[in-house]
C-alpha cells in the first residue's frame, strides 16, 4: 500500500494540478447538502465531497465507534486519537485511489458518498473548546512595535523567551463566509477628553493559521514536545477580525477583550497535520535560545503559501493586498502548545490556537491593515481607484493557503468575510 | 401561595439558622452518592440534597422537558429560561413546605429523593462554556495600582468608563475541593537578567463572585440592562488561583495567561438570582456618569458578606484573614454581561463572569494576599505563629458567603482548595 502522502498516487477522479485538495490531501470538513440537512462528516477531494458517515454505514471505514461520521462536528473523531487518524487516512486513501473498483465501479454508492462541492453547505468542522490567539510572528510584533514605542523598544522584553498568547472568545468563531456586522464600542482617539461608544472606525483583519487540537491533557500536567506535536489534528486558516480604536483604549492593562470578540473566521476544511509532513521546514533562528522547556528537535514550521485579497465595497473583482509564508513565525504550534499547558492548563480537543498575524520580512508580506497602511500613514490604492487603510462597509477580505508539492498542492480552500453596516 | 423567598416559609426539614441553605434559598448543585455514581441535579436544603431527578421521575416537579434534572449539569435546565426556572422553584418551595404532606408523609419517597449532604459527592454544577474574568473592585484596582504605579496614577485612564475584563480559561475552572498544584512557568525577578522556569513563588488567591449565564445572545447583536439582567441564572463563589510572578513577566501586551490558567475554583451550590432579590442595594456611586449603554436603573449590587480563612500548611484551624462584602463592587454583574455583549460578542448557557477581586475600603478586606501582604511587605502573622505573604504548599484557602436575612440567610456554603507543591 503507498502511503497516502506518496505525490504519485492518483485517484479516479480527476484533480486539476492546482486544486486544493488532491489525493494527498483528504481534508475533513462538516456539510450539509439541499436532499438532507443532516451535518455530518466529509472529505474534500478535487471538485467533490466525500460523505464518510455513507462509508462508515457501508463498513468501508471504520474509525472504531460507529456513527462517529455521522455527527455535526470531527470532535469524536478527533479525539479517537492519532492511531486512528492515521489508519482512516489510509482507508480513504485506498477508496479513491484510480486502481480501487469499490467505489470507482459502484454507481450507486458514488452517487450517494460523493456529492459536488459547489452543491453542499459547509459548516464549522468542529466545536471550539477554547480559543487561544498568539502573538508568535516577530516581524508581526516588531512592525507594531515600532509604529506604537519607535525602533528601539519595539520588541517587549519577554518576546523572545514566551510565545506570548491571551485567551480569545470561542463564542464568536465561525465558518468562512460568515458575514461579520462591523463592532460598536468605547472609542477614545487621542483627540478626545473622554471616550464614546459607537462603530469601529479601524476595522482590521489579521492573517494567522489555527491549529486544532485532537488530544487533552489532564489539568496540572505539562507536555513534551513530543507530547504536544501528537496532541496536533491538523491546521484551517484563520482571520482574526480586529478592531484597532476598541483595542487601543480597552486593552491595557489585562490584553484585548471587545476588539476581538465580535468574530474570529475559519476555514471550513480542516487539513491534518498528517498531509502537511512532507513541508515541514526549520523555523528561524531562535535567539537567545528558548527555555529547556520550549527547545524543540524538530522541524516545526510548514512551508505554507498564504495569499490575502481585498475586494472593497461595490468592486467587481479581488485584488491581492499580501503574500507571506507560515514559515516565518518565530514560536513553532508545538512551541505554543507546550507553553500553554506549561502552568499545568488542561487542553481539550477541540481547542483552537491561533498562529497570531503571520507577517515576513518583505513589506508586500504584512498581515493586517495595520500594517500595510502603516497605522493609516500609507493607505493602499486598489486596482479601481479605492483607498483602504481600514475596511468599510461592504468589503470583503479572502485568504488562500497552499504546500506546493511537485505537480500538485495541498490546499486549504479559503477564508472569506464580509464586512456589514453596524446595527 | 406563598413568594419563595417569604422570610416566614418553612420547610418540615430542621434547618438552622445560620445554615446557608434554608427553604428560601434552593441552590442548584450536581451530585452523585455512593449508591449511585450517575451524576444528577439537586438542591440543598439544610442538612439535606434534594434529588431532582427523582422527584422529576414521580413528576412532581416539571421543568418541561423529561430527563432534564438527569444529567450531569443544570445547562439544560438554565437553557430552558426564567419563566421555568421560577415556575421549579415554586414546586420545589411547595414540596418542602412544612404544611405539605406530599413529600413529608412518604417515607419512601423522602428515602429516595433526600439524602444527608454529608453523605454526598458534589461535582461541578455546569459545564463552563467561557469564562471571562473582571476587574470590577475600585478598591482592589487602586491597591494594586498604587503597589506598583503610585497613588498618583493608580487607577488606569480607562478604568472608570469600562467595566476592563481578559477571557480566562474555561478548561481549568473546577468544583471547590480540588487540590491545586502550583504551577511552573517563567519568572524573572528584577534582579533577574533573563527569566528562568520553576515553580511559581507568589502564589495568590483573588476573592471572587462568579455569575452563572443561563441566556443566549446571537452574535452581532448587544444588550439592553433588562435583557441582561434576565439572562443571569445565579451566582457561585469563586477563587481564581493567581501566579503573580508568572503575571508580573508574561501580562504585557496581551494580559494574563498561564498566570490564571491552573485553577480557578467555584463553589458547588449555584445560587439563583431570584433568591438574592431581597439582598438588592445600590452600587458605589458611578463618577463620571458612565456611557449610555451602561447606565442601569436597578440596584444590581447585592448585600453579601465574604469571609476568607487561611489555614496554614500542618495547622489544625482555619484563621480569618479577609471580611469584605460584595456590594463594594464599582461595576456591577448586569454593567459587565451588558458590556461584555457590546461589541457583539455572543453569549451562551453556562458562560461564568468573575466579578474581579472583591476588596473593600478598610485594610481587613482586601481580597487577595498581593494585597493583604501589600506585595510581600507586610507578612500576615497566623495564629500559629506562622507568616504569610503568599501560599506556601500545604496551605488551604476557604471562601464562605451569605447574604442575613431577619432569623435566616441564603448562603453560598464554601469554596475550598488546598496547595499541592509543584510536579
Amino acid at each position: 500500500m503507498s502511503h497516502p502522502n506518496d505525490p504519485k498516487l492518483k485517484s479516479f477522479i480527476d484533480v486539476a494540478a492546482d486544486s486544493d485538495f488532491p489525493i494527498q490531501n483528504l481534508p475533513y470538513g462538516v456539510f450539509s447538502t439541499p436532499d438532507s440537512a443532516q451535518r455530518r462528516v466529509g472529505v474534500a477531494i478535487g471538485d467533490f465531497v466525500l460523505d464518510l458517515a455513507a462509508l462508515e454505514s457501508e463498513k468501508l471505514i471504520d474509525a472504531g465507534a460507529a456513527g462517529i461520521f455521522a455527527q455535526p462536528s470531527i470532535n469524536a473523531f478527533m479525539a479517537a486519537g492519532p492511531q486512528t487518524w492515521s489508519r482512516v487516512r489510509m482507508q480513504i486513501s485506498q477508496l479513491l485511489r484510480h486502481d480501487n473498483a469499490t467505489l470507482r465501479d459502484n454507481a450507486s454508492l458514488r452517487q450517494r458518498a460523493l456529492m459536488p462541492r459547489k452543491g453542499v453547505q459547509l459548516h464549522m468542522p468542529f466545536v471550539v473548546s477554547g480559543y487561544t490567539d498568539f502573538y508568535s510572528s516577530k516581524e508581526h510584533a516588531t512592525n507594531v512595535g515600532v509604529m506604537f514605542r519607535g525602533k528601539d523598544n519595539a520588541l517587549q522584553p519577554n518576546w523572545l523567551h514566551i510565545p506570548i498568547a491571551y485567551n480569545g472568545r470561542a463564542s464568536t468563531v465561525v465558518v468562512s463566509g460568515t458575514p461579520i456586522i462591523r463592532p460598536q464600542g468605547q472609542l477614545k482617539p487621542p483627540s478626545a477628553e473622554v471616550p464614546s461608544f459607537g462603530p469601529c472606525k479601524r476595522l482590521d483583519f489579521e492573517l494567522e493559521m489555527g491549529v486544532v487540537i485532537g488530544g487533552a491533557s489532564q489539568m496540572g500536567t505539562r507536555l513534551t514536545e513530543q507530547q504536544a506535536a501528537e496532541m496536533i489534528f491538523g491546521f484551517v486558516l484563520l482571520n482574526d477580525w480586529s478592531a484597532r480604536d476598541i483595542q487601543q483604549w480597552e486593552y491595557v492593562p489585562l490584553g484585548p477583550f471587545q476588539a476581538k470578540a465580535f468574530g474570529t473566521s475559519i476555514s471550513p476544511w480542516v487539513v491534518t497535520r498528517e498531509a502537511l509532513e512532507p513541508f515541514r521546514v526549520q523555523g528561524p533562528a531562535q535567539n537567545p535560545t528558548p527555555l529547556p522547556y520550549l527547545q524543540q528537535k524538530g522541524a516545526n514550521n510548514y512551508d505554507l503559501n498564504l495569499q490575502v485579497d481585498l475586494r472593497a465595497d461595490g468592486a467587481k473583482d479581488y485584488a491581492p493586498i499580501a503574500c507571506t509564508n507560515f514559515k516565518y513565525m518565530y514560536w513553532s504550534s508545538v512551541q505554543q502548545l507546550v507553553h500553554h499547558a506549561s502552568s499545568g492548563c488542561a487542553m481539550n480537543v477541540g481547542d483552537l490556537l491561533g498562529s497570531g498575524t503571520i507577517s515576513g520580512p518583505e513589506k508586500n508580506q504584512r498581515g493586517s491593515l495595520l500594517e500595510i497602511s502603516w497605522n493609516g500613514s500609507e493607505p493602499i490604492e486598489l486596482p479601481g481607484g479605492d483607498k483602504r487603510s481600514f475596511f468599510e462597509d461592504g468589503d470583503s477580505l479572502s485568504i488562500h493557503g497552499w504546500c506546493q508539492g511537485e505537480g500538485y498542492r495541498i490546499g486549504f480552500g479559503e477564508v472569506e468575510g464580509t464586512i456589514l453596516p453596524a446595527k
